[in-house]
């Protein structure tokens, strides 16, 4: 027997997830479960850094999230699922690592200046917002994670999490472990409307979507937008509807596809049709077993107390040995 | 039976108490035990927002202190007498508090300024000190606490208290009430040297020197310094040996003194015997109270538990009520 690194990673609260969030690390995670040790949690204490004015749909969001996880193929025989919130340790570790974590390290973070200018309409000049590394650091590092499964672009993160663990290491003796950062490929999928894909854009395919919803969303789908009449050809590789092919539909589909447009032998109606019916047949079974799971409230309470109930163990062992190591 | 009013205030763990701390602080909360519902605790986590490099004293100086208070007259039946780092609840606030705190209320704390220029020898730059008026928040208002007993310099502290407590009311509904400053007067006790009484000058007369140590600090005291001879006359006015004697001596000997002295009839030395003398009665029932914690470490690991468990009680109401109104 072979120990498996133990890996940490964590989602926002933001209910019922998308394809974008799908492919952008819930496909990973559920790819990584059979070689790692999980633990994957949702992150409600962070939300409230952006979002602490309304907090009304946070418990919603969350057990939304959890079915999702569950419906999409995270398995709790295999993976620790739990709410951060539940495990008070990551309280005691941010306020701890709090202490030794330099200001300039956070304030030099680019996604802290990025966000700030980015989502004007929210007042983000708040301490938890600017500590909200140092709570990902508590976050990660009170499992002892080995590795963190990060996108290219959130590599950073990882960097200052690495940094806030040698700093502790380096005044109290050796207690954790510095993660290594696993960088994870992901699909890139776009909105409906050729912009990102986003909850807030209303431009998302959910994993929960009807049918019938799903066949109404890719109808709106921006196709190549140089194509104006059924007549004209098309321009697969700038076409939209053709990624989502390239993911759902069979290779002969998307050969026959990638030829019959470049000579206007498909519209692009029957091509969109033709993409709705392939992606409803791949969410088919997350479709099944995520009802099964609102059908089973009682089995996701069970789930969710058992992955709290594992994490704070793992926590509270870590708690010890910082405590010892701080001598307080 | 009238509802006493709920006060809480807490000291860092500087060990060993000194005349300094007693009359600062510590007199005025032996001198409310009766009055208020007292919560006083030992601020170890706060000792880490500028103490984080070497933290091996920490449980030394916290069992000193807890022995001080008592033997100097906190009663464990009056009041509840506690450990910040046993309650874990207080990380739990200062987190939520973090997040709806702005860096600027932050930023203009007068006393975060001051330190900075002050503690020159120390790097202060970290989250942790730049964030301890939340945890000072976290601490005072997850006892629901009506008032928080303070000298006049340290109520800009409470005021940042009464902010967060109001933005947090102001965003969830009325949860906590907004502490009143209770200001307390206290005798100003200057150390030998005539520089303020610092563990760190070197200075300090502590609550637990034998009589023979006091005699000799005693003896070192600066007295005034234009009396250069036996022969010369002398000033009480400006006199530290004096100010000692106003708060120790008998109101006959601080007149006979008062006389004296401006006329040569009595010499520092012989004054400075009498005001040991006065001061070693003055701390000798505090000395021997002292001595019999000292001695019986059981009864005060249980007074210590048996704060704690209320301490821990009472937070854990509240945050109940806090995780209600946050809807997490």
């Amino acid at each position: 027997m072979t120990i498996k690194k133990r890996i940490v990673s964590g989602m926002r609260p933001t209910g019922a997830l998308h394809l974008g969030n799908y492919h952008g690390a819930l496909k990973n995670w559920i790819d990584m479960q059979d070689s790692f040790d999980c633990f994957f949690f949702i992150a409600d204490w962070h939300a409230l850094t952006s979002d602490y004015e309304d907090t009304s749909h946070i418990k919603e969001y969350i057990r939304k999230m959890m079915i999702d996880w569950l419906g999409a193929g995270l398995s709790p025989d295999k993976s620790t699922l739990f709410i951060q919130s539940h495990i008070k340790y990551h309280a005691e570790l941010f306020l701890l690592l709090s202490m030794i974590t330099p200001v300039p390290w956070l304030e030099r973070n680019p996604t802290y200046k990025e966000q700030i200018a980015e989502l004007k309409n929210k007042d983000l000049s708040t301490f938890g917002f600017l500590g909200y590394p140092i709570l990902q650091a508590a976050d990660i590092i009170i499992y002892k994670a080995e590795g963190v499964p990060v996108g290219v672009d959130q590599s950073a993160h990882i960097e200052i999490t690495r940094e806030i663990a040698r700093r502790f290491n380096y005044f109290y003796g050796h207690v954790f472990p510095e993660p290594e950062t696993i960088l994870t490929e992901s699909a890139k999928i776009l909105g409906t409307d050729r912009r990102k894909m986003s909850k807030s854009y209303d431009n998302a395919i959910f994993l929960s979507d009807t049918p019938d919803a799903i066949r109404k969303k890719v109808a709106t789908m921006i196709t190549d937008p140089q194509r104006k009449k059924r007549s004209d050809a098309g321009d697969p590789d700038v076409c939209n509807v053709f990624s989502f092919h390239k993911i759902y539909s069979t290779k002969d589909m998307v050969d026959e596809i990638n030829q019959d447009c470049r000579k206007a032998a498909i519209g692009c109606v029957e091509c969109k049709q033709k993409m709705a019916e392939s992606l409803i047949s791949f969410l088919k079974p997350i479709r099944e077993k995520t009802q099964y799971y609102q059908q089973n409230p009682d089995t996701v309470d069970d789930i969710i107390a058992k992955g709290n109930e594992k994490a704070s163990t793992e926590a509270s062992k870590t708690m010890e040995s910082v405590r010892e190591a701080l001598k307080i």
